[in-house]
């Protein structure tokens, strides 16, 4: 009896096998080409299990609203080729089998909510900054939708009073991801994120960004944890750098947790998110 | 058989008292004076009645986790005499009965889900604007709360640039209370709200900080319908102004529900809170 887990990423689809107990018996990371190219791919490593059930953890944005007409497709990704994929009809096809369907983020909340560093907490936050910013939350239990899936790495934020830079989001400019991720970083300083570990005002300015963000996400989620993952976050010198800056930014106004205990990397480290679509399909398969 | 309720706020405590059908068959308005003046004329009040349980929503910030030594305090309010207020062990003392205890916009959120207007919704978040800027949402039916009651009134925003008031907020400055609430309209101007009505520059900028609120909101909840009240919204010039400003900054990057349906005024008018109050109290004697 097997699981099937899909994280599916721009630029690599990692999927893995689960035994019943959740243990992960096989996986393989496949390029994202095209969507075809890239799940027959997916149909050629998963065809040597008899699943019970599926879970597909997804970039964005995607349809989670079961009401819909495009549920279970990718929406209005720039990503060539996938932009209205029917991802989840296109698995339904090949695999007559529950499937589970919400973003990468959501899954990595789940993940690290259930197994990972926030399992003994009642709700969390999972912020990936990396190519992309992206959040997942997790509220009692339950990973956070509504209308449709969260997509909290575009919120507005200030701008850094010394920060000249004007942004680098297609849709809002100078949003977080606009100003914060990986390719932000870059056009700003013309350098690679890690080529500038040891430039302290590179690290205050993307901090100042990142702990807005926990901040606004705090007065409205009052989440018990934030976990901080991707790319820009392997920088772990700007774990103390975002901690004092939300503190000064929040200014006691709300009780939170101890900001050391409460603003952490990800406790499965870079398996988060596989993990949540293996708990997700085990549950859809209980249900 | 009797359901009290109290809206516990700032200025005035408005009491109420159903029977079984919560039709509300009796109520008063009581000026907010010291905590035992105020509440002993709450319960000169409701001692005419025999209650199964009471639900109160308070203005705040309050102590909602159960687990706390000061669950059921007014916290850390600069309202004299009520700051670390034992509110709900005070009540208890008098009524030996079930109470529940949440913030005056959690149970407007509640009331207006429940009854008014997002009864047709899944979720919903309510926003009063007006001596303050607070914020409640309700989610898969249950009122939004984590390590604490959210506020919302106090997310960061970006100044209008053309706005050169500095804010009103003594812990945030410029957050979205302290440039949005009716106070800071109120020194910005040297005048009142009202008696600015026919001045479109000073609605624009007013709908573009509550506009950048319920983008936030958006990105990080994506709920069904945003439901704003307060006396800053009686100027209902403000809602076709805030609903172009936040499709202008949203950008089309998610979907959302018809804005002239999702951005509306309460249904339940001035009674959305002690509504609420009154499911809550009903509800915690079905328990």
């Amino acid at each position: 009896m097997y699981y099937g887990a899909i994280e599916a990423g721009g630029t690599k689809f990692v999927c893995a096998v689960s035994n019943d107990h959740l243990e992960i018996v096989d996986r393989v990371s496949i390029p994202t080409t095209s969507p075809l190219e890239t799940l027959n791919q997916v149909f050629d490593f998963f065809d040597q299990y008899s699943f019970v059930s599926i879970g597909v953890g997804s970039f964005g944005p995607i349809d989670v609203n079961k009401d819909s007409d495009t549920y279970g497709y990718i929406t209005s990704t720039p990503k060539p080729g996938w932009g209205y994929f029917d991802f989840i009809g296109t698995m339904k096809e090949q695999y007559d089998v529950p499937i589970t369907w919400t973003t990468d983020v959501n899954a990595a909340a789940y993940g690290e909510f259930s197994q990972g560093s926030a399992q003994e907490d009642g709700s969390c936050v999972y912020l990936t900054v990396g190519t992309g910013v992206g959040g997942g939350a997790v509220v009692n239990g339950e990973i956070l939708e509504g209308f449709g899936h969260p997509e909290m790495g575009h919120i507005l934020v200030r701008t850094h009073p010394q920060d000249q830079y004007e942004g680098a989001c297609p849709y809002h400019q100078n949003c977080l991801e606009g100003m914060a991720s990986g390719p932000a970083i870059e056009k700003r300083y013309n350098k690679k994120a890690q080529d500038l570990a040891s430039d302290q005002k590179v690290w205050e300015i993307e901090a100042y960004y990142i702990a807005q963000a926990l901040v606004n996400y705090t007065l409205i989620l009052r989440p018990e944890k934030f976990i901080l993952g991707g790319g820009v976050m392997k920088q772990e010198q700007l774990f103390p750098l975002i901690r004092k800056e939300f503190a000064s930014l929040l200014n006691n106004y709300v009780d939170t947790p101890d900001l050391e205990k409460s603003i952490v990397e990800p406790g499965l480290v870079d398996n988060a998110a596989i993990t949540g679509c293996l708990l997700l399909a085990a549950e859809s398969a209980n249900r």
